[in-house]
C-alpha cells in the first residue's frame, strides 16, 4: 500500500540532501577550504571560464518558481510549491545526476523575478523555471534566454512540447497519418502556446487553439499577442464557438486544460482512428475508456496508472543532462525536436499501449543526453 | 603528500552533491511528485507554518556571497568566489547535517543583494552571509535581519568575533587576568567591528581599535560610524598613531589585519604574558616564533599548522545546527556569547597551546547546538 504523501513528507522533512563530496579531514579540509581554496578562487579571478572546471556551477541548476501556476493548484505562492520544487530536484539527481537546488522566488513581478535569476546566475550552470503561469512566463523565460549565456528552460511550456511531440510521432505511426493531420490543442497557457509553437516548427499546420472562451478565431477581440502568433501560423480554418465544434474532422486532440472538456460524442465527431492526449492532472479531459468509446485508436494522459503516460519528467532530466554534458547556452527548436525524436525513437513499434518510454526506462536519460553531441553552444546543428 | 588544491578542485568539479534522500521507484515517484506531492502543497497553501514541516526549508541555508571581498583576495567577483562558498557548504554538510547551497550574487549594489536574499527566503531556514566587505556587509546584514523572520547570520563578523571571544576566555585563564584587560584589535573591516561589540558586550571595557591609518580616536575626521561607536563604547584613552603605540602596556592583541604587522619588539611594550592573536591568512601579523620572542604567553593564529587555530568553520556548524533545531529566528549578542562559552567551555584546563578546540572534535557541532536550547524563537534566554 503506498504511503500518504502528507504523512511522507512528514517523515522525509525534505526530499533532497546536500552533502560533501569528500571526506574533510586534517588533510583535506586546509585543501578544501581555507587556505588551499583560495588557489581556484586565484585562478577562477585571472580566467572567468576556470569556473566550469574548478566548482560545480557546470552541474548544478536552480529549480526557480514565483508559485504563481502550482501544478493544478494555481498562485498558492513559494512556499507551498517548495514540495513540488523538491520533487523535481530529487527526480534530477536520481534519474540525471544534476545537482538541482530549488528556489521558491517571494515576487511575483516579472521584471524582478529576471534580475533576481539573473543576480543567481554565476552559481548555476543552467536555470530551469517552473510553475510561473502564462503569459508572464513567456517574458521571463525570452528575456533570460537573451540575457544569459548559460541555457533557460520553462518546463511547463517546453518539456510538455517535447513530450507531446514524442509520443505524436508515434501515435502517427500507430494510425498510419502524416504531418496534414488536423490537430486540435485544448489549453492556451502556457503548455497549449508552447506545444502549437513547437508542432508548427515540426511542419504541422492545420491546428486549432482553444481557450477557455472556446475556439481562438480571427474574429475574437481577447487575444494575447501569443494566441495572435499560433492565429497566424495556422493554415486552418476553425470555426467560431466552443472547443467541440473544432473536432469535427480533426485527427489528434490535445488537452492541456481542464477536467471533463470532451465527451465520447465529442470523439466521434473526429475523422476515423482519432488520437487523444488527454493531459489534465490528476482529471483528464476525458477519461481514457470515454475517449475510446468514442472512437479514440490511441489514448495518452498524464497519469501513471493509464497507458501511455505523457509527462514532463521523460525530458527534463536527460535535456539538462545533455545541455550541460556540451555546454549549450541556447535551448533552440532544433534541440526540442531532437529531444523529442529520441525519445520516441525509444519505441521502435509503437502500438496503441505504447507510444512513449517510461521514466524508469534506464536508457531513457543517456539517450536523450546523446541527442545534444551534435549541437554547438549556441544550439544549433553541428 | 597533501594534494594540490587546483588538482583537487579539477577532478571533483564541485565540493557538494544533491540527492534525492528517497528510491523514485513507480510506487514512491507518484507520491513525491506528481500527483501525491499536490497534497503537501495544498497542505502549505492553507497553513503557512507546515512549510517547515513538509519540506526541507527548515534544514537548508544559503551561502550567500558578493564576491566582495573573498578571503584575502578581495574583490574577486562571484564567479571566483564559488569555489569557497562550496567549501563552505561541505564543511556545514559534513559537520552539522546542515543542507547549504553556494549562493554567489551577480550585484554589489547594497539594496539589490538585500531584495535578493529576501526574495530567495522562503525556501531557506536561515541564512549565512559570506565575504561581503565592510561597510557594506553591516547594512545588509542589519536589514535582512530586521526584515526576515530567519536567522541571518554574517560569518566574516559574527563566526569570527565568536571565536575570537571562545579562545580569548580560555587565553586569560592561562594568563590569570580578568574582564579589565586592555585589549587592541588590528583591523577594522567586519571581524574587526564585530569583535569589538562583542568583546564590549561580554564586558570587556578597555579596548583600542586600529584600522589602515592608525589608532581610531576622536581627533580623525575619517572615521566611519562603525568606528566612531568602538570609539563611544570604550573607556581607553588610545594614543594618536600608528597601531604599535597602542600596545604600549596592553595585555591582549587580537589581529584581523594584514601580515607583517608587528614585531617581536612590539609585544615586548605590552604588559607582563600578553596574549597574542594573529588571525591574518595565511600570513599571521606577527609569526608565532617572533610573538614568543617579544614575551608572549598564549599564541593563536588562523592556521592549522600552528596550535591555537582560530577558526570561524569552529562556529557556524554548530550555531546553525542549533538555531535551525530551535526555529531561533534571530542571532542576538547573547547568543553569541553562549556559542562563544559552549565553546571555551570545551577545554577543560585550558593552557598556551591548547586555548581552543579542534574542528574535528567530535562533541564540538552538538555542544553548541545544545547551549542554544535555552533560547526562544526571538534569540532570548527563556
Amino acid at each position: 500500500m503506498a504511503e500518504d504523501p502528507i504523512k511522507m513528507h512528514a517523515r522525509l522533512k525534505g526530499k533532497i540532501v546536500i552533502s560533501s563530496k569528500i571526506e574533510l579531514d586534517e588533510e583535506t579540509l586546509p585543501i578544501a577550504y581555507t587556505p588551499g581554496v583560495a588557489k581556484a578562487s586565484d585562478a577562477i579571478a585571472k580566467d572567468k571560464s576556470q569556473v566550469n572546471k574548478l566548482t560545480g556551477k557546470w552541474n548544478t541548476v536552480p529549480v526557480v518558481t514565483d508559485g504563481s501556476a502550482v501544478l493544478g493548484l494555481g498562485n498558492i505562492g513559494p512556499e507551498a510549491a517548495l514540495p513540488v520544487m523538491e520533487g523535481k530536484a530529487a527526480i534530477f539527481a536520481q534519474f540525471a545526476d544534476v545537482d538541482a537546488a530549488p528556489i521558491c522566488i517571494d515576487t511575483q513581478d516579472v521584471e524582478e523575478i529576471i534580475k533576481t535569476v539573473k543576480y543567481l546566475a554565476p552559481s548555476f550552470g543552467g536555470i530551469n523555471l517552473e510553475d510561473i503561469s502564462a503569459p508572464r512566463c513567456f517574458e521571463i523565460e525570452k528575456r533570460l534566454t537573451e540575457e544569459l549565456n548559460i541555457p533557460v528552460f520553462h518546463d511547463d511550456q517546453h518539456g510538455t512540447a517535447i513530450v507531446v511531440l514524442a509520443g505524436l510521432i508515434n501515435a502517427l505511426k500507430v494510425v498510419g497519418k502524416d504531418k496534414k493531420v488536423k490537430i486540435v490543442i485544448s489549453g492556451a497557457g502556457a503548455a497549449g502556446i508552447a506545444i502549437s509553437n513547437l508542432l508548427f516548427h515540426y511542419g504541422f499546420e492545420n491546428l486549432c487553439l482553444c481557450d477557455s472562451q472556446g475556439v481562438v478565431t480571427n474574429d475574437r477581440q481577447d487575444l494575447n499577442t501569443h494566441k495572435k502568433e499560433i492565429l497566424e501560423k495556422s493554415s486552418a480554418s476553425c470555426p467560431i464557438g466552443g472547443c467541440s465544434l473544432a473536432l469535427k474532422d480533426a485527427d489528434v486532440l490535445i488537452g492541456v486544460s481542464k477536467p471533463g472538456q470532451f465527451t465520447a460524442e465529442d470523439i466521434k465527431t473526429m475523422n476515423p482512428n482519432p488520437i487523444v492526449f488527454a493531459m489534465a492532472n490528476p482529471i483528464p479531459e476525458i477519461m481514457p475508456d470515454v475517449a475510446q468509446k468514442g472512437g479514440a485508436k490511441v489514448v495518452a494522459t498524464g497519469r501513471s496508472d493509464f497507458p501511455n503516460q505523457i509527462n514532463n519528467a521523460l525530458v527534463f532530466p536527460g535535456l539538462f543532462r545533455g545541455l550541460l554534458d556540451n555546454e549549450i547556452q541556447k535551448v533552440t527548436p532544433e534541440i526540442k525536436v531532437a529531444v523529442a525524436e529520441a525519445i520516441s525513437g525509444m519505441i521502435k513499434n509503437p502500438t496503441s499501449e505504447k507510444i512513449i518510454p517510461s521514466i524508469f526506462e534506464k536508457g531513457l536519460v543517456p539517450t536523450i543526453a546523446d541527442a545534444l553531441k551534435d549541437f554547438d553552444k549556441s544550439g544549433k546543428k553541428k
